[in-house]
C-alpha cells in the first residue's frame, strides 16, 4: 500500500479528484505512521479547510452506526460530499471496528459522493489525537463538505471526539441509564446536540425530560448561549433524521455566526500538534531507556525499594544521559 | 489540607493505625498533586505490598456502584479490610464524581474497617495513571486487604483499569447491547470475571450465553489459561455478590499458584513511572513553550500554512533552545 516517491502527489492529486482508491490509500499511510506522514501533511496542507467534522459519540448499543448511516444518506440527498471516519478507540487490544459497521455501511459503499473508513485508535505517532486530524485532512483535500466522527464513548474519547469536531453530537437511548447517569458520565458539557435514538422505545419521553432538566440547570449556571437540542430519532427507520441534521447545521451556523467558526479548526490543530510533539518525546524516552530499563525500575517500585518519582527521574536521566 | 513540615510523617503513622481522616488528608495531597507528593511516596513504599486491588469497570447504568457496594459488604464479613476508590474518568470537565456513589455507599461510611474515596481523572502529573497507583499505595499502606477501584468503562479507561488492578471486573446488564457489542467493547481481552448484573431482567440469559460463546471462541485462539467465569448478580438484593467474591478470589489464587502473583504491581508501576516521567516531559514542554506559542502554530496550521509535524518541530525546539 505504501506509496513511492512522486507517487505521493499523484496520490494527493488523485484524492483531490474524488478516487475513493487513492483516498484510502492516503488514509492508509497516516494509520500506518509511514515516515512519509510528514510529506503527506505539507501536501495536503494548502488544501484544506472546507469540510466541517461532525462527532457522534455514545455508549455501546444506542445505534451510533446506525445514526451515522441515515445522517449519510440525509447529506447526500442534500447532495453534500460525506466522509464517514468510525472511530474505535474502546478495542485497544484487538485493533479494530468489527465489519458489523461496515456491512451497516454498505448501502453507501458504491456512491461515489461517500467515503467511508475505519480506524483503530492504537496507533502510532500520539494514537488518536494525532492520527485522526490527519485522516480529517486527508478527507477534507478530497473534497468532503461533511466529514462524521463516530466513536464509541464514554469517557477519554468523548474528550477526543470533542477535540476533533466542530459539532458533537452525543446519542442515548431510553432505558440506558437516567439523567443522573447522563450528567455522572460528562455528557452535558460537551453535547452540542443530544440526539435520543430509538425514541419508539418505552422510556424515550422520560430520558428528553430528564436530558432537558439536567440542561436547563446548567444553563442557569453557565449563562447564555447556544441552547444544546434534544432531537428524537428512529434512525433505523429514518425517523427524525432530517430534523437531527437541521440541528446540526443550526449549530454550526450559530458558531460562524458568533465569530467562532474556526474554534473546531483550531482545537483540532492544537491537539494534533502536542500530541506529535509528546509522541517525539515519548519515542525518545522509550528508545534511549529501553523497557528493559523501565521493567527493572517497576520490579524495585513494585518491591517497595524505590518510589515512582525516583524512578521516573531515573528514566528521564537516562535518556537526557543517552541522547 | 496540606500538611506541614513533619506532618507527613505523622499522617502515614496515623494512617497506618487506621485513622480514616489520616488516609483521607494523604489522598487529597496525591490528588492535588502537591509538590509533597514525591515526600510521601518515599515515605509510603517500605509499608506497601500486601493490598490486593479489584477493579469494576463497565458502562454507565449497569450498577457498578451498587455492585461495588454489595462487595464491600461481603468483604467485611469476611473481616477483610476494604478501599474503595470510585473513579470517574468520563466527566473530566466537571472534575468529579456526583454525590450519587457516596450516597449510595452511605452505609459503610461509618464503618472503619472501610476507605472510600472519590477521584476525578483530570489532574496532576499524569492524571489517573500517575495519580490513581499513588492512592492504591496509601490505602495499601494503611492496611487494606483488598482495595475495590470502580471506574466507568467503555474506552481509554477500561486500559486503564486494567493497568491498575490485579483481577479486573467487567459488569454487564441485559439488553444494553449484544454479544458483538460486547465483543466490540473490546472487554473479552480485559475481563479476568465477568459480571452479568441485574440477571433478573429479561434477556440474561441471552447475555450470558453470548459472553459464553464468545469466550469460548476466543479461547480456542489463545489456548489454554485462566477460564474467564461469567458470574449473575443482582446486586441490589445482594443476590450472587459471595459468588462474584469468590470468583475474584479463585483469580487471585490462580495468579499466585502460576507465579504471576506480582504482575498487577508490576504493571502499576510501570505505568506509573512512565506517566510521571511523561507528565515531567509533558510539563517542561508547556512551561517553555507557553499555550500562546501552541496556540499561534494551531493557527498557522488551522490556516493550512504549517503542516503539523513542522509546528510539532518547532514547538519542541523552542523547548530545547529555553530548557
Amino acid at each position: 500500500m505504501a506509496a513511492a516517491g512522486s507517487d505521493l502527489d499523484d496520490l494527493v492529486t488523485r484524492a483531490r479528484d474524488g478516487s475513493a482508491r487513492a483516498v484510502a490509500q492516503l488514509i492508509s499511510l497516516v494509520e500506518d505512521g509511514s515516515p512519509r506522514v510528514r510529506d503527506l501533511a505539507a501536501a495536503l496542507a494548502p488544501h484544506t479547510g472546507h469540510a466541517v467534522v461532525v462527532g457522534l459519540t455514545g455508549s455501546p448499543g444506542v445505534g451510533k452506526s446506525t445514526t451515522t448511516s441515515a445522517l449519510v444518506s440525509a447529506l447526500r440527498a442534500d447532495d453534500r460530499r460525506v466522509g464517514v471516519l468510525a472511530v474505535d478507540p474502546s478495542s485497544p487490544f484487538s485493533g479494530g471496528a468489527l465489519l458489523g459497521d461496515r456491512v451497516r455501511m454498505s448501502e453507501h459503499a458504491t456512491d461515489p459522493g461517500v467515503f467511508i473508513r475505519s480506524m483503530a485508535t492504537r496507533g502510532h505517532l500520539g494514537g488518536l489525537a494525532a492520527a485522526a486530524p490527519q485522516a480529517l485532512r486527508v478527507l477534507d483535500a478530497a473534497g468532503c463538505d461533511v466529514v462524521l466522527v463516530e466513536t464509541v464513548g464514554v469517557g477519554q474519547s468523548e474528550v477526543e471526539v470533542v477535540a476533533l469536531a466542530d459539532t458533537t453530537v452525543v446519542l442515548l437511548a431510553p432505558g440506558m441509564g437516567d439523567g443522573i447517569q447522563a450528567a455522572k458520565a460528562g455528557v452535558l458539557e460537551i453535547a452540542d446536540v443530544f440526539c435520543v435514538n430509538k425514541a419508539d422505545r418505552e422510556g424515550a419521553d422520560a430520558t428528553v425530560r430528564e436530558l432537558q432538566n439536567a440542561m436547563s440547570m446548567a444553563r442557569r449556571e453557565s449563562g447564555p448561549g447556544w441552547r444544546t437540542p434534544v432531537v428524537r430519532t428512529v434512525a433505523s427507520a429514518g425517523q427524525g433524521v432530517d430534523e437531527l441534521m437541521a440541528a446540526v447545521d443550526a449549530h454550526r451556523a450559530w458558531m460562524v455566526e458568533h465569530g467562532r467558526g474556526d474554534e473546531g479548526r483550531r482545537r483540532r490543530a492544537r491537539a494534533e500538534i502536542e500530541a506529535i510533539a509528546l509522541a517525539d518525546l515519548r519515542a525518545q524516552l522509550r528508545a534511549v531507556s529501553g523497557s528493559a530499563a523501565l521493567d527493572a525500575l517497576a520490579g524495585e517500585v513494585a518491591g517497595g525499594e524505590l518510589d515512582p518519582f525516583a524512578a521516573a527521574d531515573r528514566l528521564r536521566e537516562a535518556a537526557v544521559d543517552d541522547g
